[in-house]
């Protein structure tokens, strides 16, 4: 009889559930599953990512027996850093992985001594009350594991991010003989990935882009121009494979995607005859029906190879001419579709041909749609189910494809990020939840945002600004001069310099005769916040945001700080 | 043989070409064809909506003789207000349209004595030059038109917005009965919608929304909620032909919905059993089998009727409660998504089940695909041809489907906002490009903005703002007290409280020594800008933007605007 109930709590995120950060605890011991980073929405101006909160974790870092990652990508293991920086425990990952997560703390500056286990399907680990033994996964990069964990109350899986791909271009094709040598009915809970669930059938094969990428390099007349993720190891050798065929050699632009195609050539994830690549100065002398570009850019980023070259920026190494053919073998990650689309309307602008997934078949996603997601939960069949991985929604309908499955409304639970499921082997409920923030990270500091520091952005942002500057003379109770309005993204100062001219004159006209209480400047800054604020909802309807500055020059004793 | 060249001028716009406002001029003849508005993207805050700059209209009023309208949507006629204060001109429109244009009209204030006219397919207008005959096309709102245009120079044909519906749910099933009528071969110019061309085949009708939304009603056991366009009157029809079928009575919400309802059902666009519509007090008494309810909200505006159920705004007349279906039967517009899935998780979480257009087709757009555009391309046969309502890589792929239906590459025109495309009878080219900008309309102004607030907004949003204020005493080149840093989303403040004295001493540092350079406010200025850039660039990392305010406290002539 188990002492404890397992504890399971999906930790971190915003929007998407349980995808960044899970924490399993029994007793005195927690292990983690993933440490991603997420990325912010529209509404988080400035920030350039963020973290999950660990307090959870710092709170009971003696209890911490290490950090399980499922896969490679940014937004499972882009925390590690921050982790490793406040807890010391060791990392267990596949070999590619830890590649990948190696070259991300470098790149982050942690020397810090974290110990980078690997491990592999089929292989076990014991981390306190837990037995974690990774099993293949197919995903859009190498080396990804779903994981069977075995706990005092029962086998819990985690299925990572996954699909089922009988041909897949790199690794092993999905095989589920671990989960099925479990026999089935023996699995106490099952956490499964829910991005694609609103996608009937089944996720194509990353096959089918091979033919699409031969079939549109063979009708090629110039050179063909290929971006897709860095990571997406497959997916390169697709078209590393497709140069062999077609007689092309292959040049590699962009730091990350030069950077991943040495590591993964060196460390055997990809394989190319020798002379395949070429090199810059080679690539000047080459006819353009012998040549292959292979870019960063696929998601429109700023300063990526591909926008350089959309955008006719000098320092690009490749310049576009009529004739080339553009490959966006990605799909625009929610966010970034208008960065895409204009990077892909630049590129046509530069007389490219560009094609891109409404046009053909030049990507297919990593993910499990709903025929596959049922497979899974057929042959698991676990007593409970959480869906995990996805917005709201997205796990509602895998709770409900659950329950079409078989598994008991009852059984079946939608958490949000900080729920704490507490399992016995005949029990489950949700028993409490707890502080699930993120951090946000803007700059070196990771500490110095909130939501009230976003909140004056948004309000900044939309409303614009107006410092008005009151010189008073608080001991003869006069004003020390005319009011000095300055703006930021309010109106154009040129053409609306009546409108500020008679803010002033309100402003004068509030504090006119105010006589000794001129000395208060927090009065002071209230009338003029609200005097000018009315006037500018009734001439304009606008509310800028208002920051009054009272100086008395009789007076050296200020305030400092606002 | 014609005296002058034709020329047509795609005006406004952002990102999409030639979809709001579109000039076509003769001699001293011009004619106007739509006065649309546009929706802001996400680098613009603030902005409620841009209408394209007439000033090419403003400084040939005397030339316009009319403004001819396609179809009833906001970027079409949103703009007419803004037109019409400016330039007393005649609107042809149809029926339908001309009800919503006065709408319109009356709801932004505008009691110009506007003459709007109306037309009907088959009917002449002659304005000037031109003279403009509709022909009816099927789109996703009633009594859509396109324009067949008889000019000194020859024909010319606009699509309009369209799709081809042979069983259409409202209105008379497409028909280029007229357009065959030109005999092919004959029409100068085509210009054709290019919204939807990277859609291979057809659009489907609008009756298989009909299957789908009878299905759902027929099993869920409780209320049906369907959101969709107001203005999407065929799928309004639909919803009270199912509700009628399943014996099912329809509560309008939502201010725009039940405006546009009793109007169409006024004027005879919609057709209901008298007692099909019910009442708030009817509703509440109602078994929910027995109800369906049609709700604005379909892109998530925050203060819809559908937001306000999915948030439990106490104001709703509509509480969610388990057992009801929520049925969002639209497409987020680009720019809405977030919005749009916001909304659907939180009804969700309130028990509802959502059904969406990636779960079922609740929806089909109004637009042709490359079928049916190359259907009309072969029907109308032009000599030159102009791909409008679209992003240039809507219009490129456009482009190369009319070179692929044969008609020559020079004789394709891919243009921009403000080119001008002149034509004679056997001759086409763009032989200059006007000012063709948009105006930004945030609260009552329609010219306080520009890119240079908006510039100001954006930089404000991601990096938060620092004012700094330094009282001098110029006159004895020393500082009167200690500068005061007021800090709007930079950091927060209770956290950071040492960034920011740090920056005071900087502060103090800086100025230290200035002496009688003190007198300078400008220098001042500048001196405090440099130094507080540095510090904040060197301690985090962040660029807040910096307003130094100077007030030297023996001086009363200060400036008084910046």
């Amino acid at each position: 009889m188990a002492a404890h109930k397992l504890r399971v709590i999906p930790l971190g995120g915003v929007g998407e559930i349980g995808k960044n950060m899970t924490v399993l605890e029994y007793g005195q011991d927690i292990i983690v599953i993933d440490a991603g980073l997420m990325f912010p929405s529209e509404e988080m101006p400035g920030v350039d990512l963020l973290l999950p909160d660990i307090s959870y974790l710092l709170e009971r870092q003696r209890s911490v027996r290490g950090i399980v990652i499922t896969h490679g990508h940014e937004d499972h293991i882009g925390a590690l850093h921050h982790v490793l920086s406040r807890l010391q425990v060791p990392v267990y990952s596949t070999r590619f992985t830890r590649d990948l997560i190696s070259v991300g703390l470098r790149q982050r500056g942690v020397r810090s001594a974290a110990e980078l286990n690997t491990f592999a399907p089929g292989s076990k680990v014991t981390l306190g009350a837990f037995t974690v033994e990774p099993f293949g996964v197919c995903h859009s990069i190498p080396d990804s594991v779903g994981l069977i964990i075995h706990t005092p109350q029962g086998i819990v899986v985690h299925s990572g991010d996954f699909k089922i791909d009988h041909t897949p271009v790199v690794g092993e094709p999905t095989s589920f003989s671990q989960l099925a040598a479990l026999g089935g009915g023996d699995v106490l809970l099952l956490l499964s990935d829910s991005t694609y669930v609103e996608l009937a059938g089944y996720t194509p094969s990353e096959t089918v882009v091979s033919d699409t990428l031969d079939r549109i390099t063979a009708e090629a007349e110039g050179r063909v121009i290929v971006t897709t993720f860095a990571s997406l190891i497959s997916r390169i050798q697709q078209v590393l494979d497709v140069a062999v065929k077609r007689d092309r050699r292959v040049f590699v632009t962009g730091r990350s995607m030069r950077d991943i195609v040495s590591m993964a050539l060196k460390n055997g994830y990809l394989s190319a005859p020798d002379g395949l690549l070429c090199r810059l100065e080679e690539l000047k002398s080459l006819p353009h029906h012998k040549v292959i570009v292979l870019s960063t850019g696929s998601q429109g980023e700023p300063t990526s190879a591909l926008v350089r070259m959309a955008n006719r920026d000098p320092r690009s190494q490749v310049q576009i001419v009529p004739g080339d053919t553009v490959v966006i073998s990605a799909t625009a990650i929610p966010g970034n579709e208008s960065l895409v689309s204009k990077t892909t309307d630049s590129l046509f602008r530069q007389g490219a041909s560009v094609i891109y997934d409404r046009l053909a078949q030049v990507h297919v996603h990593g993910h499990a749609s709903r025929e596959e997601l049922k497979l899974l939960l057929s042959m698991v069949r676990p007593r409970y189910f959480v869906p995990v991985h996805g917005e709201y929604r997205h796990l509602k309908l895998h709770a409900d494809l659950a329950h079409l499955m078989g598994i008991p409304r009852e059984n079946v639970f939608v958490l949000e990020n900080g729920d704490v499921l507490e399992l016995g082997q005949d029990s489950a409920e949700v028993v409490e939840s707890t502080d699930a923030g993120v951090v946000y990270v803007d700059g070196l500091t990771t500490g110095g945002l909130d939501d009230a520091v976003l909140g004056d952005r948004n309000l900044l942002a939309r409303n614009g600004l107006v410092v008005v500057s009151v010189a008073v003379d608080g001991e003869n109770g006069r004003l020390a001069g005319r009011p000095r309005i300055i703006t930021r993204g309010f109106v154009d100062v040129g053409e609306d310099r009546s409108l500020l001219e008679k803010g002033q004159a309100v402003v004068m006209a509030e504090l006119d005769g105010a006589g000794k209480r001129l000395s208060d400047p927090d009065l002071v800054e209230d009338k003029v916040r609200d005097a000018l604020g009315r006037f500018f909802q009734e001439r304009v309807r606008r509310r800028p945001v208002i920051i009054p500055v009272v100086v008395d020059v009789r007076d050296t004793r200020r305030k400092t700080f606002d």
